[in-house]
Protein backbone atom coordinates (compact mmCIF):
# COMPACT_ATOMS: atom_id res chain seq x y z
CA UNK A 1 0.00 0.00 0.00
CA UNK A 2 3.14 2.22 0.73
CA UNK A 3 4.57 1.84 -2.49
CA UNK A 4 0.96 2.39 -3.99
CA UNK A 5 0.76 5.62 -2.04
CA UNK A 6 4.64 6.66 -3.04
CA UNK A 7 4.44 5.94 -6.94
CA UNK A 8 0.89 7.81 -6.70
CA UNK A 9 2.43 10.70 -5.10
CA UNK A 10 5.12 10.85 -7.55
CA UNK A 11 2.58 11.23 -10.50
CA UNK A 12 1.05 13.86 -8.86
CA UNK A 13 3.65 16.00 -8.35
CA UNK A 14 4.22 15.66 -12.10
CA UNK A 15 0.19 16.71 -12.83
CA UNK A 16 0.66 19.67 -10.54
CA UNK A 17 3.58 21.54 -12.10
CA UNK A 18 2.17 20.75 -15.51
CA UNK A 19 -1.47 22.04 -14.22
CA UNK A 20 0.41 25.01 -12.69
CA UNK A 21 2.75 25.81 -15.83
CA UNK A 22 -0.57 26.15 -17.30
CA UNK A 23 -1.90 28.43 -14.93
CA UNK A 24 -5.16 25.88 -14.73
CA UNK A 25 -6.30 25.13 -11.32
CA UNK A 26 -7.69 21.41 -10.63
CA UNK A 27 -10.76 20.85 -8.34
CA UNK A 28 -11.15 17.21 -7.48
CA UNK A 29 -14.81 16.66 -6.29
CA UNK A 30 -14.99 13.74 -3.77
CA UNK A 31 -18.53 12.52 -2.59
CA UNK A 32 -20.60 9.27 -1.01
CA UNK A 33 -22.44 8.27 -4.50
CA UNK A 34 -25.87 10.39 -5.30
CA UNK A 35 -24.24 13.23 -2.73
CA UNK A 36 -24.54 15.94 -5.99
CA UNK A 37 -21.25 16.18 -7.79
CA UNK A 38 -22.74 16.23 -10.98
CA UNK A 39 -25.81 18.37 -10.15
CA UNK A 40 -23.04 21.11 -8.96
CA UNK A 41 -21.42 20.85 -11.78
CA UNK A 42 -24.52 21.41 -14.05
CA UNK A 43 -25.06 24.83 -11.67
CA UNK A 44 -21.63 26.06 -11.91
CA UNK A 45 -21.22 25.41 -15.92
CA UNK A 46 -24.78 27.44 -16.02
CA UNK A 47 -23.46 30.38 -14.08
CA UNK A 48 -19.96 29.98 -14.88
CA UNK A 49 -19.15 28.55 -18.56
CA UNK A 50 -19.36 32.12 -19.93
CA UNK A 51 -16.82 33.64 -17.58
CA UNK A 52 -14.56 30.79 -17.13
CA UNK A 53 -12.98 28.14 -19.54
CA UNK A 54 -13.92 25.10 -17.78
CA UNK A 55 -13.07 21.40 -18.37
CA UNK A 56 -14.17 18.01 -16.59
CA UNK A 57 -13.04 15.08 -15.81
CA UNK A 58 -15.74 12.16 -14.82
CA UNK A 59 -14.45 9.56 -13.16
CA UNK A 60 -17.18 6.68 -12.85
CA UNK A 61 -16.91 2.96 -12.54
CA UNK A 62 -18.76 2.49 -15.56
CA UNK A 63 -21.33 4.25 -17.57
CA UNK A 64 -20.84 7.71 -19.11
CA UNK A 65 -24.30 9.36 -17.74
CA UNK A 66 -22.61 12.02 -15.32
CA UNK A 67 -21.07 13.32 -18.55
CA UNK A 68 -24.04 12.92 -20.88
CA UNK A 69 -25.38 15.16 -18.24
CA UNK A 70 -22.78 17.75 -18.85
CA UNK A 71 -22.44 17.53 -22.63
CA UNK A 72 -24.68 20.57 -22.96
CA UNK A 73 -22.55 23.10 -21.98
CA UNK A 74 -20.51 22.44 -24.55
CA UNK A 75 -17.45 22.68 -22.38
CA UNK A 76 -14.45 19.61 -22.76
CA UNK A 77 -15.02 16.08 -21.06
CA UNK A 78 -13.19 13.07 -20.30
CA UNK A 79 -14.52 9.95 -18.93
CA UNK A 80 -12.18 7.45 -17.27
CA UNK A 81 -14.03 4.66 -16.35
CA UNK A 82 -12.34 3.08 -13.75
CA UNK A 83 -13.46 -0.66 -14.15
CA UNK A 84 -14.53 -1.77 -10.94
CA UNK A 85 -11.85 0.90 -9.10
CA UNK A 86 -13.02 2.51 -6.47
CA UNK A 87 -10.99 6.12 -7.33
CA UNK A 88 -9.16 7.98 -9.39
CA UNK A 89 -5.52 7.96 -9.07
CA UNK A 90 -2.50 10.38 -10.59
CA UNK A 91 -2.14 7.82 -13.32
CA UNK A 92 -5.61 8.13 -14.65
CA UNK A 93 -5.34 11.81 -14.67
CA UNK A 94 -1.85 11.95 -15.93
CA UNK A 95 -2.70 9.82 -18.81
CA UNK A 96 -6.14 11.80 -20.32
CA UNK A 97 -4.45 15.25 -19.73
CA UNK A 98 -3.29 15.60 -23.49
CA UNK A 99 -6.84 15.13 -24.40
CA UNK A 100 -7.54 19.04 -23.12
CA UNK A 101 -5.93 22.17 -24.63
CA UNK A 102 -4.54 23.41 -21.21
CA UNK A 103 -3.32 26.35 -22.10
CA UNK A 104 -6.82 27.01 -23.17
CA UNK A 105 -8.49 25.88 -19.40
CA UNK A 106 -8.87 28.29 -16.59
CA UNK A 107 -10.53 25.40 -14.53
CA UNK A 108 -10.32 21.84 -14.79
CA UNK A 109 -13.09 20.25 -12.09
CA UNK A 110 -12.58 16.30 -11.20
CA UNK A 111 -15.93 14.11 -10.29
CA UNK A 112 -14.05 11.63 -8.86
CA UNK A 113 -16.03 7.93 -7.69
CA UNK A 114 -18.62 8.28 -5.88
CA UNK A 115 -17.19 7.15 -2.52
CA UNK A 116 -15.92 9.20 0.80
CA UNK A 117 -13.12 6.98 1.34
CA UNK A 118 -10.13 5.84 -0.78
CA UNK A 119 -10.51 8.70 -2.93
CA UNK A 120 -9.26 11.00 -0.24
CA UNK A 121 -6.44 8.94 0.03
CA UNK A 122 -5.33 9.57 -3.45
CA UNK A 123 -3.70 12.79 -4.32
CA UNK A 124 -4.61 13.52 -7.95
CA UNK A 125 -2.28 16.33 -9.09
CA UNK A 126 -5.03 18.95 -8.05
CA UNK A 127 -4.92 22.22 -6.77
CA UNK A 128 -7.63 21.34 -3.93
CA UNK A 129 -9.92 18.96 -3.07
CA UNK A 130 -13.57 20.01 -2.29
CA UNK A 131 -16.39 18.18 -0.57
CA UNK A 132 -19.61 17.37 -1.18
CA UNK A 133 -22.10 16.19 1.60
CA UNK A 134 -25.90 15.81 1.72
CA UNK A 135 -28.43 16.37 4.15
CA UNK A 136 -29.71 13.04 3.33
CA UNK A 137 -26.78 10.97 4.38
CA UNK A 138 -27.51 12.01 8.14
CA UNK A 139 -25.41 14.60 10.23
CA UNK A 140 -22.99 11.91 11.31
CA UNK A 141 -20.67 11.62 7.95
CA UNK A 142 -17.39 14.27 9.38
CA UNK A 143 -17.17 12.16 12.34
CA UNK A 144 -17.41 8.64 10.68
CA UNK A 145 -15.10 9.75 7.85
CA UNK A 146 -13.30 12.40 9.06
CA UNK A 147 -10.02 12.10 6.76
CA UNK A 148 -12.23 13.96 3.74
CA UNK A 149 -13.24 16.56 5.96
CA UNK A 150 -9.45 17.33 7.15
CA UNK A 151 -8.27 17.56 4.05
CA UNK A 152 -10.69 19.27 1.63
CA UNK A 153 -10.40 23.05 0.93
CA UNK A 154 -13.98 23.67 1.32
CA UNK A 155 -17.85 21.56 2.51
CA UNK A 156 -20.30 21.83 0.14
CA UNK A 157 -23.43 20.71 2.27
CA UNK A 158 -25.41 19.94 -0.45
CA UNK A 159 -29.93 18.95 0.01
CA UNK A 160 -30.91 21.71 2.71
CA UNK A 161 -34.25 22.04 0.95
CA UNK A 162 -34.67 18.30 2.42
CA UNK A 163 -33.79 18.94 6.01
CA UNK A 164 -37.36 19.19 7.27
CA UNK A 165 -38.08 15.82 6.22
CA UNK A 166 -35.38 14.24 7.98
CA UNK A 167 -33.79 13.59 11.28
CA UNK A 168 -30.50 15.65 10.34
CA UNK A 169 -29.41 17.86 12.89
CA UNK A 170 -27.74 20.93 11.44
CA UNK A 171 -25.95 21.97 14.76
CA UNK A 172 -24.62 18.32 15.57
CA UNK A 173 -23.22 18.04 11.69
CA UNK A 174 -21.36 21.43 12.27
CA UNK A 175 -20.12 20.76 15.72
CA UNK A 176 -18.40 16.86 14.50
CA UNK A 177 -17.36 19.09 11.46
CA UNK A 178 -15.23 21.95 13.68
CA UNK A 179 -13.99 19.50 15.86
CA UNK A 180 -12.12 17.40 13.29
CA UNK A 181 -11.32 21.33 11.16
CA UNK A 182 -12.12 24.60 12.33
CA UNK A 183 -11.79 26.34 9.55
CA UNK A 184 -12.78 25.32 6.37
CA UNK A 185 -15.29 27.39 4.86
CA UNK A 186 -18.87 25.46 5.20
CA UNK A 187 -21.43 26.00 1.98
CA UNK A 188 -24.96 25.48 2.82
CA UNK A 189 -26.62 24.81 -0.71
CA UNK A 190 -29.24 23.00 -2.43
CA UNK A 191 -28.50 22.04 -5.89
CA UNK A 192 -31.82 21.37 -6.93
CA UNK A 193 -33.52 24.66 -5.90
CA UNK A 194 -30.63 26.63 -5.93
CA UNK A 195 -30.59 28.00 -2.27
CA UNK A 196 -27.11 29.41 -1.25
CA UNK A 197 -25.17 28.63 -4.87
CA UNK A 198 -24.31 32.50 -5.50
CA UNK A 199 -22.20 32.08 -2.06
CA UNK A 200 -20.91 28.93 -3.68
CA UNK A 201 -19.95 30.59 -7.14
CA UNK A 202 -18.60 33.29 -5.54
CA UNK A 203 -16.50 31.20 -3.54
CA UNK A 204 -15.09 28.93 -6.14
CA UNK A 205 -14.67 32.46 -8.69
CA UNK A 206 -12.38 33.69 -6.00
CA UNK A 207 -11.03 30.46 -6.02
CA UNK A 208 -9.98 30.59 -9.83
CA UNK A 209 -9.25 33.73 -10.38
CA UNK A 210 -8.36 35.35 -6.95
CA UNK A 211 -8.57 39.17 -6.57
CA UNK A 212 -5.03 40.21 -6.96
CA UNK A 213 -4.61 38.55 -10.33
CA UNK A 214 -7.73 39.87 -11.24
CA UNK A 215 -5.98 43.04 -11.19
CA UNK A 216 -2.93 42.33 -13.06
CA UNK A 217 -5.14 40.09 -15.61
CA UNK A 218 -8.31 42.35 -15.95
CA UNK A 219 -8.87 40.44 -19.71
CA UNK A 220 -8.86 36.93 -17.54
CA UNK A 221 -11.81 34.93 -18.10
CA UNK A 222 -13.54 37.54 -20.88
CA UNK B 1 -5.14 -7.63 -6.10
CA UNK B 2 -5.32 -10.64 -7.08
CA UNK B 3 -3.17 -12.59 -4.11
CA UNK B 4 -5.22 -10.31 -1.62
CA UNK B 5 -8.77 -11.45 -3.05
CA UNK B 6 -7.49 -15.24 -3.23
CA UNK B 7 -6.22 -14.73 0.58
CA UNK B 8 -9.72 -13.11 1.28
CA UNK B 9 -11.07 -16.01 -0.05
CA UNK B 10 -9.78 -18.79 1.66
CA UNK B 11 -10.08 -16.97 5.16
CA UNK B 12 -14.18 -16.28 4.09
CA UNK B 13 -14.45 -20.20 3.17
CA UNK B 14 -13.45 -20.99 6.42
CA UNK B 15 -15.61 -18.70 8.38
CA UNK B 16 -18.70 -19.80 6.20
CA UNK B 17 -17.72 -23.27 7.30
CA UNK B 18 -17.81 -22.68 11.17
CA UNK B 19 -21.07 -20.52 10.43
CA UNK B 20 -22.32 -23.47 8.96
CA UNK B 21 -21.36 -25.63 11.25
CA UNK B 22 -23.09 -23.60 13.90
CA UNK B 23 -26.19 -23.01 11.77
CA UNK B 24 -25.85 -19.16 12.02
CA UNK B 25 -26.67 -16.97 9.20
CA UNK B 26 -24.19 -13.79 8.25
CA UNK B 27 -25.50 -11.50 6.32
CA UNK B 28 -23.54 -8.72 5.08
CA UNK B 29 -25.35 -5.22 4.85
CA UNK B 30 -23.67 -2.89 2.00
CA UNK B 31 -24.59 0.74 0.51
CA UNK B 32 -23.44 4.23 0.07
CA UNK B 33 -23.09 6.31 3.91
CA UNK B 34 -25.67 7.13 4.85
CA UNK B 35 -28.45 5.02 2.74
CA UNK B 36 -29.87 3.61 6.57
CA UNK B 37 -28.07 0.38 7.72
CA UNK B 38 -28.14 1.07 11.08
CA UNK B 39 -31.84 2.70 11.09
CA UNK B 40 -32.56 -0.40 9.29
CA UNK B 41 -30.79 -2.79 11.90
CA UNK B 42 -32.75 -0.63 14.73
CA UNK B 43 -36.36 -1.62 12.87
CA UNK B 44 -34.94 -5.18 12.95
CA UNK B 45 -33.95 -5.56 16.06
CA UNK B 46 -37.24 -4.17 17.53
CA UNK B 47 -39.14 -6.32 15.29
CA UNK B 48 -37.17 -9.79 15.56
CA UNK B 49 -34.81 -9.49 18.12
CA UNK B 50 -37.73 -11.37 20.23
CA UNK B 51 -37.87 -14.02 17.30
CA UNK B 52 -34.30 -14.45 16.75
CA UNK B 53 -31.32 -14.55 18.63
CA UNK B 54 -29.63 -11.42 16.71
CA UNK B 55 -25.45 -10.77 16.71
CA UNK B 56 -23.95 -7.43 15.17
CA UNK B 57 -20.52 -6.26 13.55
CA UNK B 58 -20.36 -2.73 13.02
CA UNK B 59 -17.70 -2.31 10.65
CA UNK B 60 -16.45 1.35 10.48
CA UNK B 61 -13.61 3.89 9.65
CA UNK B 62 -13.40 5.31 13.35
CA UNK B 63 -15.95 5.63 16.12
CA UNK B 64 -18.96 3.06 17.79
CA UNK B 65 -21.48 5.48 16.63
CA UNK B 66 -23.66 2.65 14.67
CA UNK B 67 -22.97 0.36 17.95
CA UNK B 68 -23.84 2.73 20.22
CA UNK B 69 -27.38 3.28 18.70
CA UNK B 70 -28.03 -0.74 18.97
CA UNK B 71 -27.17 -0.96 22.70
CA UNK B 72 -30.59 -0.64 23.88
CA UNK B 73 -31.67 -4.27 21.98
CA UNK B 74 -29.44 -5.94 24.38
CA UNK B 75 -27.74 -8.19 21.62
CA UNK B 76 -24.23 -8.86 21.45
CA UNK B 77 -22.10 -6.47 19.24
CA UNK B 78 -18.70 -6.04 18.14
CA UNK B 79 -17.32 -2.85 16.57
CA UNK B 80 -14.39 -3.35 14.08
CA UNK B 81 -12.56 0.00 13.29
CA UNK B 82 -11.22 -0.18 9.73
CA UNK B 83 -8.70 3.18 10.78
CA UNK B 84 -9.14 4.42 7.23
CA UNK B 85 -9.68 0.79 5.34
CA UNK B 86 -12.47 0.63 2.89
CA UNK B 87 -14.24 -2.15 3.36
CA UNK B 88 -14.24 -5.36 5.87
CA UNK B 89 -12.47 -8.57 4.97
CA UNK B 90 -13.08 -12.02 5.77
CA UNK B 91 -9.71 -11.95 7.75
CA UNK B 92 -11.34 -8.92 10.18
CA UNK B 93 -14.56 -11.35 10.76
CA UNK B 94 -12.76 -14.54 11.21
CA UNK B 95 -10.74 -12.48 14.50
CA UNK B 96 -13.93 -11.00 16.09
CA UNK B 97 -15.95 -14.62 15.73
CA UNK B 98 -14.88 -16.10 18.94
CA UNK B 99 -16.18 -13.01 20.61
CA UNK B 100 -19.66 -14.13 19.86
CA UNK B 101 -21.21 -17.25 21.45
CA UNK B 102 -22.05 -18.49 18.16
CA UNK B 103 -24.12 -21.87 19.71
CA UNK B 104 -26.34 -19.01 20.89
CA UNK B 105 -26.83 -17.35 17.68
CA UNK B 106 -29.52 -17.27 14.64
CA UNK B 107 -28.16 -14.78 12.41
CA UNK B 108 -25.03 -12.16 12.47
CA UNK B 109 -26.03 -9.25 10.93
CA UNK B 110 -22.25 -7.31 9.26
CA UNK B 111 -22.65 -3.72 8.89
CA UNK B 112 -20.20 -2.92 6.37
CA UNK B 113 -18.04 0.82 5.91
CA UNK B 114 -20.30 3.02 3.86
CA UNK B 115 -19.06 2.31 0.42
CA UNK B 116 -20.99 1.09 -2.82
CA UNK B 117 -17.66 -0.25 -4.25
CA UNK B 118 -14.57 -2.32 -2.50
CA UNK B 119 -17.03 -3.91 0.41
CA UNK B 120 -18.55 -5.53 -2.73
CA UNK B 121 -15.40 -7.18 -3.94
CA UNK B 122 -14.73 -8.99 -0.58
CA UNK B 123 -16.50 -12.10 0.25
CA UNK B 124 -16.45 -11.86 4.52
CA UNK B 125 -18.21 -15.84 4.39
CA UNK B 126 -21.10 -14.38 4.53
CA UNK B 127 -24.72 -16.70 3.84
CA UNK B 128 -25.57 -13.77 1.36
CA UNK B 129 -25.16 -9.81 0.69
CA UNK B 130 -28.08 -6.86 1.21
CA UNK B 131 -27.62 -4.04 -0.86
CA UNK B 132 -29.50 -1.22 0.52
CA UNK B 133 -29.70 2.00 -1.26
CA UNK B 134 -31.90 5.32 -0.58
CA UNK B 135 -33.87 7.19 -2.85
CA UNK B 136 -32.34 10.37 -2.27
CA UNK B 137 -29.27 9.34 -3.82
CA UNK B 138 -30.78 9.15 -6.87
CA UNK B 139 -32.25 6.92 -9.83
CA UNK B 140 -29.11 5.84 -11.50
CA UNK B 141 -26.82 3.91 -8.75
CA UNK B 142 -27.98 -0.09 -10.17
CA UNK B 143 -26.65 1.35 -13.80
CA UNK B 144 -23.10 2.91 -11.94
CA UNK B 145 -22.26 0.42 -9.62
CA UNK B 146 -23.45 -2.78 -10.92
CA UNK B 147 -21.57 -5.06 -9.08
CA UNK B 148 -23.32 -4.55 -5.76
CA UNK B 149 -27.32 -4.90 -7.62
CA UNK B 150 -25.80 -8.25 -9.44
CA UNK B 151 -24.82 -9.82 -6.32
CA UNK B 152 -27.23 -9.59 -3.59
CA UNK B 153 -29.72 -11.67 -2.61
CA UNK B 154 -32.34 -8.66 -2.06
CA UNK B 155 -31.99 -5.03 -2.59
CA UNK B 156 -33.39 -2.67 0.04
CA UNK B 157 -34.47 0.63 -1.27
CA UNK B 158 -34.38 3.05 1.41
CA UNK B 159 -36.22 6.52 2.56
CA UNK B 160 -39.13 5.88 -0.38
CA UNK B 161 -41.02 8.56 1.60
CA UNK B 162 -38.66 11.28 0.71
CA UNK B 163 -39.55 10.38 -3.36
CA UNK B 164 -42.15 13.52 -3.44
CA UNK B 165 -39.28 16.09 -2.82
CA UNK B 166 -36.74 14.65 -5.25
CA UNK B 167 -36.79 13.68 -8.52
CA UNK B 168 -35.91 10.24 -8.02
CA UNK B 169 -37.73 8.10 -10.54
CA UNK B 170 -38.94 4.66 -9.79
CA UNK B 171 -39.44 3.78 -13.39
CA UNK B 172 -35.58 4.47 -14.08
CA UNK B 173 -34.12 3.24 -11.21
CA UNK B 174 -36.48 -0.19 -11.62
CA UNK B 175 -35.43 -0.81 -15.23
CA UNK B 176 -31.44 -0.42 -14.83
CA UNK B 177 -31.53 -2.80 -12.05
CA UNK B 178 -33.40 -5.13 -14.11
CA UNK B 179 -31.17 -4.45 -16.72
CA UNK B 180 -28.74 -6.13 -14.15
CA UNK B 181 -30.73 -8.08 -12.42
CA UNK B 182 -33.49 -9.65 -13.44
CA UNK B 183 -34.92 -11.82 -10.69
CA UNK B 184 -33.12 -10.35 -7.02
CA UNK B 185 -36.36 -9.25 -4.62
CA UNK B 186 -36.67 -5.71 -4.38
CA UNK B 187 -37.80 -4.16 -0.97
CA UNK B 188 -39.31 -0.81 -0.73
CA UNK B 189 -38.85 0.86 2.71
CA UNK B 190 -38.92 4.06 4.55
CA UNK B 191 -37.26 2.50 7.90
CA UNK B 192 -38.26 5.97 10.02
CA UNK B 193 -41.71 6.16 8.81
CA UNK B 194 -42.55 2.28 8.76
CA UNK B 195 -43.63 1.98 5.33
CA UNK B 196 -43.20 -1.14 3.51
CA UNK B 197 -40.95 -2.81 6.88
CA UNK B 198 -43.62 -6.12 7.11
CA UNK B 199 -42.28 -7.24 3.45
CA UNK B 200 -38.83 -6.79 4.76
CA UNK B 201 -39.67 -8.82 8.50
CA UNK B 202 -41.16 -11.58 6.83
CA UNK B 203 -38.34 -11.96 3.68
CA UNK B 204 -35.60 -11.59 6.38
CA UNK B 205 -37.69 -13.96 8.58
CA UNK B 206 -37.63 -16.06 5.83
CA UNK B 207 -34.04 -16.49 5.07
CA UNK B 208 -33.20 -17.14 8.90
CA UNK B 209 -35.56 -19.58 9.33
CA UNK B 210 -36.80 -21.06 5.85
CA UNK B 211 -40.56 -23.07 6.27
CA UNK B 212 -39.26 -26.29 5.75
CA UNK B 213 -36.96 -26.14 8.90
CA UNK B 214 -39.68 -24.40 11.04
CA UNK B 215 -41.50 -27.70 10.39
CA UNK B 216 -38.64 -29.85 11.58
CA UNK B 217 -37.78 -27.55 14.37
CA UNK B 218 -41.01 -25.51 15.78
CA UNK B 219 -39.09 -24.32 19.13
CA UNK B 220 -36.28 -22.28 17.01
CA UNK B 221 -36.31 -19.20 17.69
CA UNK B 222 -38.64 -19.18 20.67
Amino acid sequence: MKNILDRNQNKADEVRKILSSQKVIMVNIISSPGAGKTTLLERTCEKLASRFRIGVIEGDITTDRDAQRLKKYNIPIVVINTEGGCHLDSHSISKVLDSFDLASLDVLFVENVGNLICPSQFDLGETFKLAVVSTTEGDDKPAKYPMLFREARAIILNKTDLIPYTNFSRQNFITDLRNINGSVPLLEVSCTKGDGLNEWFNWISGQIDPPATSVASPLKGG
